[in-house]
């Protein structure tokens, strides 16, 4: 944990002013001077931002960095998952090697929290998971790793994974997965029965992967609904993708939406621009904690995606037919303290006494910043610079 | 136009080879001695591709290289016209400059031939056309523009305009534009009988703006297609955006294809992400033309876009919900070859005998060159390099 000051930034686009940075926290804000021996940095009138936060990502997946993967496969959700799960440890996707490229990228473009799903499933086991445990530690201080022990291939159509998950929620995994109930398990009330019972047992909360569309979905989370509700774990429940709310029926999903925002269920959104993705601002509007991710990058899934929060921010903004400059600030909002509400950190943001995970970002003003593609001057994780110019000067993947 | 020896560049992504350029054309292709006395470049093993063609983009309205634009306005589609129009000078968006800066980005971005709305309407006359052809004077020889009409206000809702657009496509615009005929002008029967007698009367072709979504747009669309068959306009009317095409009816959708095919009439796409757009593949499977462009950029309407073809390659290719290899070629031929073949450009490709008209890609395979974001190395107008590693070294903006 550093000290340092921060000269001539310019808080959420506001004034600028200095931020002076004790023990890794900030303890001062406005015109400072530089106390003796401290280490200091010209931030050049740069707008300051909280760290970004990556709340549903895959790092175990990625092949960034590796050679081209060629892909003609054909376009089945199945389908990818089984040749991803047959194929990854062969085709040279490391799950240490390619989450630390994968989770640097991130930091060298702002990013100072990620919560990222990891493949378990009766192929690897927990190998996987354990790639990626050893990159959070490689990491700390760099940038933080929360773990979703994640189904990728089914609960219930895959027997055993029940126990691995059991495992993995004993062994360090912060957050139980789940997958597509009905979609991908074929058995809605079994595999949602099997992740409530299990984290139940670990005191975790549960962030499910729910690609199913339209009334499918629908039916989907008012099963979800139903057992937050029984088993009181309002608050600790977040759907990502949620394609359901994107469906066009307005009253179907208000009613669905009051629902969430009732039992505090939080929702990831990637604003994947070719599926029917829930309105960020209609969901803010109801008071429901929204966070964003980059999901997979460059994985055998697919070739599309960034390491960098700011890229999904405009795939986010361009999806939800944002244009003004309040919009695009709520895109940024999304992609930072709308994560930091759904992982429900500590000591987030620029008051005094939060913790200094900062990013500078380049622009006029906010919205500028959002659009301009630069990139990202300087990083900043308790204290400590890891990022100049949109690369990492700490860490080597 | 030059002579140029390009070395070691991957036609299309296949094996190194050689090119020669000789008066502006492509005269050789295999391993080439260079001739004495020749310029030559060495293409360090990237892909050749032909001139990236953005083949709908509005020229005379972007706030490219100004300073932040503060957008607090509501959505609504007239509401952005009239703003811009009453503003646009003010503001300092001129014409002449700002398409300088555009066009030159796009040239830097490896594309060589652009088809540019520019406004025309009872505020401006033909000021800003005519600022555009400035533009497109100086920049002769750095990339090609293709001026079309426009009349961005309404024909039949602005008293006036039709005359403009007479007087204009007498003084050097080639194509003929029009825009919602139902939604903004209130005249379907008016707006289309007025264009197709300027069409007729100057021998131009038509590219009218479709923003009409769901029936609205196929009622409008069947009146093109009457007054297509009608007038013997077969192959010279293009409908950009199109968005009607995107309707969730397979069906409808269908037969309005199969009449777009059969009057070979021509799609522009721009991949909207918050609109209902036209499936690519399904067009070209129907054997349609299909084009595309980035549309305005940074302008009064909204923040987004960049100067750059392969940008719009991958919006519209993640939009249309492409992964796989051909995929991503398809995506990358749209903003090439299917723009060539909407505006008809003779000598356009790679053949022998084929206009110099080249850019470089960097990636292991075509597909990773769509996704990668890395500069084009380098680009060749008529034999002459205008752009290294994404920056002009001609025409000064």
């Amino acid at each position: 944990m550093s000290d340092l000051l921060l000269k001539n930034v310019r808080p959420l686009g506001a004034e600028a002013t200095d931020i002076l940075i004790r023990a890794g926290r900030i303890t001062g804000v406005g015109g400072i001077e530089a106390p003796a021996g401290i280490a200091v940095e010209d931030g050049r009138n740069a707008i300051l931002w909280p760290g970004l936060i990556d709340a549903h990502t895959h790092l175990d997946k990625t092949t960034w960095g590796m050679d081209w993967h060629e892909n003609e496969r054909e376009a089945v959700l199945r389908g990818r998952i089984d040749f991803e799960r047959e194929n990854r440890l062969e085709i040279g996707i490391d799950p240490h090697r390619q989450s630390m490229r994968h989770a640097l990228g991130l930091a060298a473009h702002g990013a100072s929290h990620i919560r990222s799903h990891v493949d378990i499933d009766t192929t690897h086991g927990l190998r996987l998971v354990e790639g990626v445990q050893e990159t959070r530690e490689k990491l700390r201080g760099i940038i933080d790793i929360e773990i979703v022990a994640f189904p990728q291939s089914g609960v219930m159509v895959m027997p055993g994974t029940v126990e691995l998950l059991d495992e993995a929620l004993a062994n360090g995994c912060e957050v139980l997965g789940g997958i597509d109930p009905c979609g991908i398990d074929r058995d809605p009330k079994g595999q949602l029965d099997a992740l409530f019972a299990l984290a139940a047992r670990h005191g975790v909360g549960i962030d499910i992967h729910l690609h199913e569309a339209g009334e499918l979905g629908a039916f989907t989370m008012e099963l979800i609904f139903e057992r937050v509700r029984a088993s009181g774990m309002q608050g600790r429940f977040a759907i990502s993708h949620a394609f359901a709310l994107g469906m066009n029926d307005h009253l179907r999903v208000g009613r669905l939406i009051e629902q969430i925002a009732e039992l505090d269920i939080a929702i990831l959104t990637t604003g994947a621009p070719s599926a029917t993705v829930p309105s960020v601002r209609r969901l803010r509007e109801a008071g429901v904690r929204v966070g964003a991710g980059c999901d997979g990058i460059r994985d055998t899934w697919g070739p599309w995606g960034q390491p960098d929060m700011i890229d999904r921010a405009t795939i986010i903004g361009m999806r939800n037919g944002f244009r003004s400059d309040s919009d695009l600030r709520l895109a940024l909002q999304i992609v930072s303290q709308g994560g930091a509400d759904v992982m429900r950190l500590e000591g987030y943001g620029l008051g005094i006494g939060c913790k200094a995970d900062l990013t500078l970002l380049e622009g006029q003003t906010v919205a500028h910043a959002v659009v301009n593609r630069a990139p990202r001057p300087l990083v900043v994780k308790g204290g400590r610079v890891v990022a100049r110019d949109g690369h990492c000067i700490v860490g080597t993947p």
